[in-house]
């Protein structure tokens, strides 16, 4: 029996958005959904109490940054993720395949792995589809991610061809290499591009795979939204349906509300997290930037049609000020917020599916949102 | 009717500690107690739920900190301290008085008040028993303190006894200023250095102006523990026994455990909070420096008898990864813990008051902590 599995309840009549359930071993949940990023077995500044409040049921940690902080050993030591963080829901690891590309130096890409040095102390490393199993299965996530290159946006066709094909020679490998298929779900990832043929032959050699669950890859690297709209609705078609789809770094509502409407049931990003530690936040009016001066004697809500925690207790006023000071509470109270805020949306995204008005959702969203303006921000 | 009122409930017949009760306008606390310092309207990386999960039930708060950010008039505007920072319980607030002697540069002391630069940007400012009384009606803290100068350690007898006398006189301007008698209680600040009868001349100055609660001064600036305790012998006989005493600026467990011995009731300092951003624990075994590699594959919680929400949870291996890697929702668990770790103390003293047998538990306490070595850490 697959440990993951994935429960199709109903498609959007307007959109064909799907609704659905992801069953784990540490418990399920809807779909579509965002999922938080806990880079270093924690999502910075939340506790999983925090988590559980706002209903996160799945969580996403790095591989990359365990392998080398504290070390896939002491974690499993510890017993596994799970245990070391005392996080009871589910959790999905990346395979490292993206920051050794995003994040590390003098890399050098050969047919068993990688060959790096680290962002931190510039010590020499090798990834490949074994190290990266070796390393998910000692964390014990209950999603892990097979081993892919990623490849930089713009690539040539030629380069991206071989890549894809590489990429399926490691998802091969990393399915040999993975060791507790019992209580750990492996998903293939797509690449491809933007070039379709490229997306159709990556799919189609991963479902004869046959992974519980497909990630698309190498998007929200740079390229405009309409060509990751693009890409989307010609990909998602060729996985399968009774299968979850993954679509890796997506956070700005925009473009989640975008994925669903295109068949994509899961995502991440740090963009919720990353811009709350900068005193910017996500409202219903649009994005906030709290720390600026005009909110020092707001004591308004940071968004009036919020029913978050944060919401309901602080002060625009306070949260400046707490900011401005650096004083983390502040940064714990926007990191709330905004993760609130995304899982909330999804979770009006799954009604809209239930009741067949997506479309109708989105267009809302987008006006009250500022997204319909000229120019409008990216998030 | 006086805000803030005092009840002796008994004394420990080995020691002479008092145990009591402190009734505020936020709601009553036991004595002695520890009280967490919450300096820009936050207690660092803790929630208000948090404290309250820990029987916090009052917290202290820095008057010069708020003075300069985020301003009284926002706090005011908002409707005071407690609203702002959505704190229920109580809340008490000290003079200024210290920060402007320990943290400005080129303080001038005259007689209608101090003159200095501020520590942020150098500006210009003036603080004054006034100014300290309008910034405290401002705040709306449950027990506000009056502003005293602090001599530095060690100071001649002759220069104590003008400030004593200064003090005195600042007294008695800051109850002519205080607006808000009604609720919120103001207390006096005993000083006198080592000088035994400045210390009779400052406390009798004080009682005759009969105010709700005195705090002893002056101490802990970098005088040895048997000087502390030999002037907390020779003043507290001073105070009456009807009103609540303050030992400001006190928090480690041995200098919590004389000064009740001594007659003190009430304790605040960075101590705890300040040690846990460091990585640094209290236990019942003594100080414990989560952050030091021998912890990295120590799966035992930080303290094996302490009963908080962190031990019961979380891993030293697992707090030492995140501290070592700059997150700070390990310095939330070890602040946790620190102050919980204090509070819980405090409540066997409170104990051991009850059954007559606080100076056993001293023993026993100091013995465990290791205090009775040669040469103890002085926490």
């Amino acid at each position: 029996m697959n440990p993951i599995t994935y429960e199709l309840i109903k498609t959007d009549k307007q959109t064909g958005a799907r609704l659905g359930r992801v069953h784990t071993p540490h418990g399920s949940f809807d779909t579509p959904t965002f999922m938080p990023v806990g880079t270093l077995a924690t999502v910075k500044t939340m506790s999983p109490e925090d988590l559980q409040s706002m209903q996160a049921n799945i969580i996403l940690s790095n591989t990359y940054h365990l392998w080398l902080r504290p070390g896939e050993d002491i974690i499993r030591e510890a017993g596994g993720l799970h245990k070391f963080m005392n996080w009871d829901g589910a959790i999905l690891t990346d395979s490292g395949g993206f920051q050794v590309f995003s994040l590390s130096d003098m890399r050098e890409i050969k047919e068993e792995g990688v060959h790096f040095r680290n962002h931190l102390n510039g010590e020499k490393l090798f990834l490949s589809p074994e190290k990266a199993m070796d390393i998910q299965n000692a964390l014990g996530s209950d999603i892990m991610m097979a081993f892919d290159e990623c490849p930089p946006y713009p690539a040539e066709y030629d380069y991206m061809k071989a890549s894809v094909e590489r990429t399926s020679r490691w998802a091969e490998r990393c399915l040999q290499a993975h060791n507790r298929p019992h209580d750990q779900g492996l998903f293939g990832i797509v690449q491809g591009g933007e070039y379709e043929a490229l997306r159709k032959q990556s799919a189609e050699d991963l479902v004869s795979l046959d992974f519980p669950g497909y990630a698309i890859g190498g998007l929200s690297v740079g390229e405009p939204k309409h060509v990751m709209n693009k890409v989307l609705e010609f990909t998602t078609p060729f996985l399968p349906s009774n299968k979850p789809r993954y679509l890796m770094g997506v956070g700005s509502p925009d473009a989640l509300i975008d994925g669903a409407i295109r068949g994509v049931d899961m995502f991440d990003c740090v963009l919720p997290t990353r811009i709350a530690r900068n005193g910017t936040c996500m409202t219903s009016n649009g994005r906030l930037v709290v720390r600026n001066a005009k909110y020092a004697r707001d004591f308004n809500p940071i968004d009036e049609h919020c029913s978050c925690h944060v919401c309901k207790n602080y002060s625009r006023a306070y949260i400046r000020h707490l900011i401005k000071c650096n004083e983390t509470f502040g940064f714990r109270l926007t990191t709330y917020h905004n993760l609130h805020f995304l899982l909330k949306l999804m979770e009006q995204v799954r009604t809209a599916i239930k009741e067949d008005r997506l479309g109708d959702f989105k267009e809302s969203f987008f006006e009250q949102y500022g997204l319909n303006k000229a120019n409008p921000k990216n998030f």
